[in-house]
């Protein structure tokens, strides 16, 4: 039986932070290779492995090659069956556990596609699953995707969506040492925060799953000069909303909570969104597991 | 008895955005060398014309010589006893009041200096006024001042104090998918903008002058990035404070009504204050007018 410790050990002494993971992929390609029963594709720095039994049903086992840059833990350490090491957890340890399925399982009881890809610890659109999406997005077919990101051994399922809002209050400029010729728009957001934290938690069990959901500011910014009243406050959310619901009804949702803070000349608009995957636990697939 | 209206007029057409004051400067300068009891000096565009006549007691009359940008208003236009012109009523009509004084009283009651200077409507630290404190203050000795900015008739006596200030809270940097994990800071602001909206207004009677203090959040500023639950918030704010009060009076009131939303890793600090001046009509000079 592999020793995965080891075999993880071996996967974090390659370095493969972030846009520079070519030497972790040519490995992970050559140990794929030596399989005869997997077909295997690499562009750029991913690497898509696949059996090709006919079977009715695809699983995919999916995992990023990079780390965030190293802080001195650049070599695996091993303390009795403790593995310490950049990129250890997240997520050479799947790295292993999928690369192992795939050079033992010649004949899975479904197939079986193994993508290793590339820059997932950076920005969204630099992702190499975004790369693999635009040029093969037939590698990425199946029914159920695995992902082996740490989770304390927990299977997480589905996923929330996640929304981000910009909203704009408007006010009067003035004079600040005549304040009541104006209207404050830094000071209306003082109650629009307080209605911001107070969004009623939903906490829906889906499938057995409990998913909990959040509405955060991540951004805030206002401010004219030194002696005016500003007459202009944005605030930018991030709200995490569970798969029960589509983007719009999330949308609605919060605008029905925000909307007696906001006035006909305010704004509030999506600016960016990511529905929310289902934990689909009843798919035959997930079932199993 | 000179025509002010028409002095007035004759000001507007001499155009004189800040920093652009020259000509206008030159029209002041040649017009007060004109008149043999006045001591004149010009420093860069700020003009300065004295008597000379040994009073116990010195006014200062003071106007500033720039406009904002023109806005299709460049020239000046009577309608009956209404001027309409960039700049009529800030300040070209007190420097015809200004001039006309100076031109017409060649023994007041009191020794006068009469003060033209550059560039008031842009920043304080660009100030002609601030030019000629640094190169001539003896010029600007004196016991009382007048400045001509438009008060709709009414005389405004000293000046209210103000006070910028930087207020910092802290929170702890999470993921917005767990903002459990952390604590927003953003969402602090909330609070503290109700705080500072609901500062109990004071309204101080000095010497018959009735005093409105105000506070106002003039900047707002947080955020780390779109799916990060900031640690961080800044606000500015603004105060302006009655002269029954030093700056540090004020500033220990503002702590004490604030202080309740600030934590021990949180800061306050002045960053900006120019202290009050007290309305002072009991000077002898004052009490006259």
């Amino acid at each position: 039986m592999t020793d995965l410790l080891a075999l993880t050990a071996e996967l974090v002494d390659v370095p493969s932070v972030s846009r520079d993971e070519g030497a972790l992929a040519d490995l992970v390609e050559q140990r794929l290779r030596a399989c005869r029963w997997l077909v295997v594709d690499r562009l750029g720095d991913n690497v898509v492995a696949r059996t090709e039994l006919d079977r009715p049903l695809r699983l995919l086992v999916v995992g990023h090659l990079d780390t965030v840059p190293a802080d001195g833990n650049e070599r695996a350490r091993i303390e009795a069956d403790v593995l310490w090491g950049l990129g250890a957890a997240d997520m050479k340890g799947g790295l292993a556990v999928a690369l192992d399925l795939a050079e033992t399982c010649p004949e899975p009881a479904v197939d079986v596609s193994y993508v290793f890809y590339a820059r997932e610890e950076i920005a969204a659109a630099e992702s190499g699953l975004a790369e693999l999406f635009e040029l093969r997005p037939d590698l990425l077919e199946g029914d159920v995707a695995l992902l082996g990101e740490p989770t304390g051994g927990v299977l997480e399922a589905g996923c929330q969506g996640t929304m981000r809002l910009r909203v704009v209050l408007h006010g009067e400029r003035s004079h600040t040492a005549r304040p009541w010729m104006g209207r404050n728009a830094i000071h209306r957001l003082g109650r629009l925060l307080g209605a911001v934290e107070q969004l009623p938690e939903r906490r829906p069990v889906l499938a057995g799953c409990e998913y909990r959901e959040a509405l955060q500011a991540v951004g805030v910014e206002g401010g004219v000069a030194a002696n005016v009243v500003p007459d202009r406050a944005e605030l930018v959310l991030n709200h995490r909303f569970a798969p029960d619901r589509t983007a719009a009804e999330a949308e609605a949702h919060l605008r029905t909570w925000l909307g007696p803070f906001l006035e006909p000349a305010d704004s509030m608009e999506v600016v960016d969104v990511a529905a929310a995957a289902p934990p689909s636990l009843d798919h035959p697939l997930l079932a199993a597991l």
